[in-house]
């Protein structure tokens, strides 16, 4: 018998990898409409998906450098926020990408039913 | 309108990002019986998921690293096959893991739908 705790010391890290790819598809699911970097991880945080800005904001930068994001910085507040959101190249490679991906789940609850 | 080559064009890469993380989900839930590397290839191809030696003979090496596999040569067919099978620990990570997977996917469900 195997001590649960030794176990999710295990799991911790293969777990992590598997969300890496996930984050992509998740973040770029929620920029069809405007957000700041802040609202966006507070939104993921509110339906379970927690990720950190250390995370968030190297994301958003090659998002934008790939060509799939506009960026605007926008005084709200009394302050700067910079918005994304997809263009139209974003919004068809993140429509597509979801495509891809119910396909692999398809696939992938198959073989580890 | 963009065309649909150049979008399927920028889903590869991203999809193979979601896919990497799932391989090591995909490859574990395989060995809970034993199999040798190009029986898994085949058995997973039948599946619907494709993978080649070159990724997958390393993560067999990584996973036995990790100390979740044991392997067995046997004398098959007049030709040698080194047989895989997640031992006690393997198969405790494996399970947990695929716990792990459920409630990511069912967060991520709600936030991509």
């Amino acid at each position: 018998m195997i001590e649960p705790e030794i176990i999710k010391g295990h799991v911790t890290q293969l777990s992590a990898e598997l969300r890496r790819g996930l984050i992509v598809l998740v973040v770029m699911s929620q920029l069809e409409t405007r957000e700041y970097g802040y609202s966006l991880l507070r939104k993921l945080e509110e339906k379970g998906f927690e990720l950190t800005q250390d995370t968030l904001y190297p994301l958003l930068r090659r998002l934008e450098t790939q060509g799939y994001l506009q960026s605007d910085w926008i005084i709200e507040d009394a302050r700067p926020r910079r918005y994304y959101q997809l263009n139209e190249l974003g919004t068809a490679v993140s429509h597509a990408l979801r495509t891809d991906w119910q396909q692999q789940l398809n696939v992938i609850k198959e073989i580890i039913k």
